[in-house]
Order: structure tokens, then sequence, then C-alpha cells
């Protein structure tokens, strides 16, 4: 086995999920990840937690979705309280088709998803993480040949997260101390109001409050928004591609929208709810072992020198206790390059110059 | 997808199972199983049960269990409520490599397994159900193309069970108001008593107290034994080879034993405990579909024209309620062949010849 799964089995089980002897684990293994889920056993072995493994195939799910007639039993027994007993879930990502439910009508899935909602407050009660092995489905999916695929998953994965918590933590005491954020680019001039709000050092561990290995993000949420915005890292949203999403705002609230491509997906998403017209996310991508997009949100989301704004709700850990932010029943993450021609500045002063932050080398702000 | 896949996995869930709507189903997939996994998925959809699947990799299972130091917790909390809270546990073994756990020390295999006692009673407690996916590693394992080996497994699976069910009914009647048994054969004459005792109609499903598909036999629990029976249907018990094994009895115990190969495994099961050298079920294969050893128990023991006897535990379903029957940490199955020369008698007799059953038509008896 190579060895950089048994790393990314031993950072998962220790600095992300943290995990000690007695723990209750859930691993849910995807097709595509069984080399991960047998380092992470041995790891989980010898630290003298409990294992049980779940069969998390897109296979099985859509065979069972697709032959259901879609009313579903709320909450079944017997799946909530693996959850509810669990002290965490370790779900190991990575299909052998990013396409294994494309079929799957969306009204079973979201019939589904209704159905099982204390099932997944459980889950998230938990000391949760999810990762990802790398597949080949996952690196045609990067469009990138297998092997070049796994370095970069392990470039991404395998970092010194202490170092990196302690450079966020840098940009997180900026932010919470700022009122305003400007992000000046090429087709990009937006402001964005952050008082009040506390951000969230995102290192790839429940210690942060952070559940995704690979991470390295400081996010926040914004209140209000006034200006013009160019997302020029294509994504998939739906199953569909989008590219070159421009929004202008005013009064925090999206008043004009424009794509290259997708831009009905785009109109699909504001029509959601009244929420989904207002940014619920800020976020500042930090992870230097990110250098492409994947077209993994995963990934993508913190690439370093890029920053990404989501349409739709805002997490709790930005808001103070007697706030309530942007609700709705959609969060849509879109990307903007800023490693060129721009700037990230806070209360008028420049924190960021072409993916460069302020405290490194090189920079001269 | 091969059609006897489905067919496999439509007879699993209403024939063997007897899953209803709302039925809580834990799926427990073996690393091989994934294209059972789909089409049980798909049936369990169809018939409106709740479906939760876990992953019964043996790599997984290894890793863990070596990497542990052997001091396990007692039934963990989260795996404990998954199994006290299902309705059927289904087991979809089919493994990529039967010595996959071949290196784990034999005491932290018990220490694992003492461990959960209660775990595996609440599985126990359930509609459980244990069958098998053909994978290219059990063909290996009986001598087999991967082709014959398919064509092998649904022969003995895909078969008209209610049909099968009615005619073991007329052995079970048989036994059921017989006294003693007598097999004689090459090298082969013993004597069981048999009175009191209930014999179990092995129809592969939850409705016959029947738990493995295929099944095929019918079997109980003989309370005395005299005389010698050779078996001469090659098996591996506890991972060795053994062959020919010839066993003396009096007054119900072994006096005198002997094997053409695997010898010493025999004695160790024997020194095992003092119900190790009595015997606790005797069986009659009597599924027509297995028409050969493939040095797997769960289709030898159930083929046509064998008769097993095993050392050790009893099972309680062949006992009467202020009964108990024979005691043992052991149960070992060994397989002798009437096929040929050789007959069955109850209370003197003949029921079965060189094979065939007295209601068979050519039979004369």
């Amino acid at each position: 086995m190579d060895d950089r799964v048994v790393e990314h089995a031993d950072l998962l089980v220790d600095w992300s999920a943290r995990i000690d002897a007695g723990d209750d684990v859930v691993l849910d293994v995807a097709e595509g990840a069984h080399d991960l889920a047998v380092a992470t056993a041995a790891a989980l072995g010898d630290r003298g937690a409990n294992l049980v493994a779940t069969y998390g195939s897109d296979e099985v799910t859509r065979a069972y979705l697709t032959a259901s007639d879609g009313d579903f039993d709320p909450d079944p027994a017997s799946e909530l309280a693996l959850y509810e007993n669990a002290d965490a879930v370790l779900s190991l990502g990575g299909g052998r088709n990013t396409a294994a439910t494309a079929d799957v009508p969306g009204d079973r899935r979201q019939a589904y998803r209704r159905a099982r909602e204390k099932i997944r407050e459980a889950r998230l009660d938990t000391d949760w993480v999810s990762t990802v092995h790398p597949t080949r489905s996952l690196a045609q999916e990067a469009g990138m040949s297998y092997e070049a695929y796994r370095d970069f998953v392990y470039g991404a994965i395998l970092r010194d997260w202490e170092a990196l918590a302690e450079e966020m933590g840098r940009l997180k005491d900026v932010l919470d101390a700022g009122s305003e954020v400007r992000i000046e680019g090429p087709e990009t001039d937006l402001t964005l109001s952050i008082a009040g709000r506390t951000a969230v050092n995102s290192a790839a561990s429940v210690a942060y409050d952070s559940h995704n290995l690979p991470s390295g993000e400081v996010f926040t949420a914004p209140a209000g928004a006034e200006g013009t915005v160019t997302f020029d890292v294509p994504m998939t949203i739906h199953d569909r591609r989008v590219r070159d999403v421009r929004l202008t705002f005013a009064e925090g609230e999206v008043v004009d929208y424009a794509a290259a491509v997708g831009e009905d997906v785009i109109a699909e998403v504001l029509d959601t709810d009244a929420g989904a017209r207002r940014l619920g996310e800020l976020g500042v991508g930090m992870n230097r072992g990110i250098d492409r997009p994947t077209d993994s949100i995963l990934f993508d989301e913190k690439m370093a020198g890029t920053v990404h704004l989501a349409l739709g709700r805002a997490y709790d850990a930005c808001l103070s206790a007697d706030e309530s932010g942007n609700e709705s029943a959609v969060h849509v993450d879109l990307i903007t390059d800023v490693s060129e021609d721009a700037t990230v500045s806070v209360d008028g002063e420049i924190v960021q110059r072409d993916g460069l932050f302020r405290w490194e080398s090189g920079f001269e702000g």
C-alpha cells in the first residue's frame, strides 16, 4: 500500500477526528475507498477505538431509491440508533463513477433526504469528518491521470496543519476585527459588511469546528453586499457546468446576473427562496497544496489564491448568539481567482494582493 | 447484470427473510458481493423496507484486529444499537481472498468474538439470513472456473424451495416418528438413537427456522451413537485439510479415531471439551443442485446423497423443552457420501438407498 494512504488515515484519525480509546466510530466506505478503509481500520484498532463499517455505495443507494415508491419511513430506528450512539463518523468518499446516481429523480432524492432529518442531525452531532480517497473516477472528473491525481490529493491532504492553522489564525484575527471586506479584480469590485461576525479557522479538525479533510480556508458570514463579482473558476452545480458567473448586488441582494455557461442553473438557484439571493458565506482559500480546480468543491473552495462566496444558508458558527444569519434551503459556493491583478482589503487595508498575504515574503502592501 | 443475481436477491428478500414494508434491514456486504448488494437494495426499496448497508470486509477486519492490542470494549453501544433495532440482517458473503484473515492470531480473534456476545445475540434475534455471492476467490477455493462456479452456486440457490420443503417434510415426519437411525456403507455402520428428538426442515427460510441460502437439509440431534463411520467428503477444518476421517463410537462417545489427512486437527477438536467427543447433529443433505463438494460448509453439508454428523453443540430446535442437548464450544461438521452402496434406515426400514429416497421413482426398498 502507498505510504501516503497510511499517513492519510493517521491524519484523519488523530488530527481531524481526535479519536480516543473507547470511541465508537462509524467508518462509511465508498465503493472505491477500500484501501483507505483498511488503513483507517488499522489506525482505529491501534488507538483502541471501536469500529463499525458502513458501505457508502452510490450504486446501492441508486438501486434502493430507484426501486422505491418514494414514500420513505421517517428516520428508521436501526440506522438512527447507530448514529445516536456513535462518537465519530468518518466518511471516506471516492466512488467509481461520479454520475452513479444521475438518473435518480430529484423528487425521490429530496423525499429520502427529508425522511432522514434526525439521522442527519445525529451524524452532525458526532465528531464527523469527510475525506476522499483518490479514485480513477475522481481523476477523470478532474481531467487528470490517476498518478497525477493521487499526487494532487495527497498534496492537498498531507500538509503541516498545525502551521497552516496558525497562519489562518492571522487572517481570522483580521476578519474578526474588521467591518468591511472589499474584493477587487478583473470585472470584480465587491464590498461586504462583516461587522460583528466571527470567522472560522477551518483547519481540517473537529478541534477547529472544521469537518473536511482537506480543508484550509477561513470563512465568515457577510451581512451585506454591494457591487459586482465574477466567478472565473469553472464548477458543476446540480450536475450541470457553470462558467464565468457574474453577480451584481445591491443592499445585499442579487439584482443582476449573467453566466457564460449555465445561466439557467444560476437562475434556478436564485429562485429557490428569498435567502438564495443573498450571501451566506465569504471564504478565503489558503491550502497551497491545491493548485488547480478539479471540479470538486471539497478541494476547489480551499485553493490558495481564491475567494469563494456562497448564495444561501449561513453557518451558525459565524454569528453571535442573538443573531440569525441568512436562511435558505441552498448553500451554493462560487469561486473567483484572486491570484492575479486582484486585492482583498479589510477596512481599507490590503490583506492579500495577487494571492500573497500581507505577512508573506514578497508582499509589499 | 446476470438475471440470476436479481432472482437470487428476490429469493433472499421474499422467500428467505420474509421482508415486509417498514422492516429495518441491515445488509452486510462482503468485498466481492457488490452486485448482489445492488440487486438486494432494489428489492428492499421495492418492498418498502428500510436499508442500512454495512461493509463486511475481511481486509478491514484483519487490519483492525491485527493493529489492536486485543483488549476490546464489550459490545460497543453504536453497533449493538444498530442490531437491537434491526428486524433482519442479510449477510452477503463473497470475498476476494478466502485467506484474507489467515494471519490474525487466534487469541485476538477469540477475544474479539468474546467481547461481542450481545451483538451476536442481537443479530441472531433478527430474521437473519446468510447467503453468498459467487466470486473468483470462492471459485478458486472450489477448484472451478468462475463461469462453472456461478452455474454451480445458482444451481444450488435458485430452486423450487416450496417443493423441496414439502419433500423434506416427508423425511422430517419419518425422523420425528423414529427412534433409531442406522447408516450403512463402505467402512460405515453406525446406529444413532433419536427417540423424542425433533427434526428441522431446513428450507432456506426464516419461516422454517432456517437461516442459510442455499439450504436443503433435514437435521436432528442424536442422543446416542454406536459403531463406526467414515467421512469420505474432503473438508477444511480450522484452516487445515482433512480427509477420510474415521470415528468409532461407544455409548455415544468417540472411542477411536483416524484420518488419512489431518488426524491432528481431529485430535484437537476432540480435545476441546467433553461435548466435543459426542454428536450434536445428524443432517441429511437433500439439495440436488449441489452435486459436488466445494470446500464450503454452506454448500457441502446440503449436498444430496450425503449425510453429515457434527461433533459438539446441538441445536435447541431439535430438543424438547425440558431437555438439554449436547453442549460444547465447538460444532464441527463431517460429511459422508451415501450415494453408492449405502443405506439409511429408520427403525429397521430403509429410507434412503444409494442416494434415492423411499418415495422417489426407482427406489425399491
